[in-house]
């Protein structure tokens, strides 16, 4: 009976001291199940993440969904430096899986949340983070309704790395897959190619550029939206063209419909400062990561119509329709340079830019 | 033009050789996105872990549902050492997800995965992990429909992370939930405890037993399932006992549903390897981790009935009624103990067993 003597408080006031939010760190303790991590999760994830089914504390959350066709995609985040013009690994989190959901046409849901934690990562860091990510979630209309926690030891982490897994009901009569492009089919890019990539690298090196280049990390399930309300059995690709940029995503697309693509130097907008910082850090803008852009193949008959649409969406003002796909066994992604010639646009072979989301 | 003289081969044929899955090593080039990443997809994870929805090499998987309740979780797995007597990282990820989602009653569906690979993983331990992860997924019948692979440079991770994430689909009927259970209710616990945490820390500490006590490590969602078929509306509170062990889970439960609970300790069973192991390590077997069992409350009047049903599953054997839930407005957890006497058996505070799952 000896616990009794110095534990009679109920539950609810069990915590005898708050967080301590300015000046603490996440410890191994904050990973054990214990009473310890209780607090955090109540008083960092519960506090800012606010719904009703995280708030039942449950390991698992439960919701209604209408018969039909669901989508799901997870993905890591292992961003460095965590904090970036533009955004930070809680925002990004949040938008990464949200996109890749939403590039099959589906209506992003709900959001569940692994975070990976490094001990004695501040506690204001995480809290800078978790409420960077429940501002992106809300502003989304996607709630984080399930999460987990771990802590890993000093030197086996890197401050947090968070998986975010996010799941969304797709629209009948929509069947967008990387596998649906055929000849003739138009390439459409709703915006300027490679200012996430740059403007990490340049945090990263500490580079001043005359203008701030600020990542376009960005929630796309709205643009999506739009196209499917516009055109929704002409849409047959959609991609997000981030880790190993516009290339890469043309690359997989093109594999996975077994087409070739021509696409046009010249209708690919590049912010002239974006330009700048690749000349100077040694990037081919084509290979950068973007975190809120998306490539969209669809009917060449459809293309006006989807442009337009793009372009009346904020997210898609600087849209174009860059190319178009063709026959070709060898599966290659050619380009007509600004000079008149074509070049391959190949895959990437080896690391360009590591940890860039 | 030039990029074609050392570049003619058809998609198909571009890996020029296989992936070194004897002697290699994961290297940054295989999270950049490019060429490298795709190798280590197509010939690792969509070898093993095989099926058409993977195939399709979209960035999200799509799947039908009927209409209902969805239960999702997500749970990441940082576990050192990677192997351990009765499984490994791989095996856990999918039985500790899967777990997650059947305490809600659910049928578990599908599983997405997220893998961050500390570079310098030799591709060895990762083929070892992947095969044993496809093989806990076949035999729970819940694909891995969906993934994504990063990778963090030599000394900010530690060998892999695995953030797994389940969907299943809750049966009518069926309402469960941490915050259901009410005085007069029974506890029942599916088996031995503290096996998988003792199991870690022996191997960890490279500890020399006479007898070799091994992970409980396994998937429950069968278990459930009979549970659920023989008294469904009886059935008031699930939980997998992890991180934290029993002591743990019957305090959440207790706190979220704003109960006491009073268990007796001559009815939980230790093994008795188990208990000399927890002696010399230092343990209290009620903090220890499980990872193949279950805290079931439930209808005092059904409590035999939902017993006979456990003893009937392999997995449910050694099941026992340990207690019942009583009213308490301090939420504690009291204990019978062999001796005759009473104590609370109250949250760990810190941390007694770091990276157990």
């Amino acid at each position: 009976m000896n616990s009794l003597n110095f534990e009679t408080k109920p539950v609810s006031e069990r915590y005898a001291t708050p967080l301590n939010l300015k000046s603490g760190h996440v410890d191994l303790s904050h990973g054990s199940g214990g009473r310890a991590m209780a607090q955090l999760i109540d008083e960092l994830f519960i506090k800012h993440f606010d719904n009703d089914l995280l708030r039942q504390h449950n390991d698992q959350a439960l919701f209604n969904v209408p018969a039909g066709r669901l989508a799901i995609s997870t993905d890591g985040h292992v961003i460095s430096p965590l904090f970036f013009p533009g955004g930070d690994i809680g925002s990004l989190a949040v938008h990464g899986t949200l996109n890749d959901v939403a590039m099959s046409g589906a209506k992003p849901l709900y959001l569940a949340a692994g975070f990976i934690l490094e001990e004695g990562l501040p506690l204001a860091d995480l809290e800078r983070i978790v409420i960077s990510m429940a501002a992106a979630a809300k502003a989304a209309g996607t709630p984080i309704v399930t999460g987990d926690t771990k802590v890993v030891e000093r030197g086996k982490g890197d401050g947090v790395f968070i998986t975010t897994t996010g799941v969304g009901v797709v629209p009948e009569g929509v069947n967008i897959s990387g596998d649906q492009a055929r000849p003739g089919h138009a390439i459409l890019v709703s915006g300027s190619i490679g200012d996430h990539g740059v403007a990490i690298m340049a945090s990263r090196e500490n580079l001043q550029f005359q203008t701030s280049i600020v990542s376009d990390s960005a929630a796309l399930h709205g643009l999506v939206a739009d196209l499917v309300a516009t055109a929704p059995s002409a849409l047959r690709c959609l991609r997000d063209p981030t880790r190993g940029g516009l290339a890469t995503a043309l690359n997989e697309l093109a594999k996975q419909s077994c087409v070739g693509m021509v696409i046009d130097e010249a209708k690919i907008l590049v912010k002239a400062e974006v330009k700048a910082a690749c000349e100077i850090l040694g990037l081919d803008p084509l290979y950068v990561a973007n975190e809120g852009k998306l490539v969209c193949i669809c009917d060449a008959d459809a293309a006006e119509e989807l442009l337009a649409a793009m372009r009346r969406h904020p997210l898609g003002r600087d849209a174009a329709i860059i190319g178009q796909v063709i026959e070709d066994p060898h599966g290659f992604v050619q380009m007509t340079t600004a000079f008149g010639g074509r070049r391959i646009v190949d895959w990437p072979v080896g690391e360009q830019l590591p940890r860039i989301c």
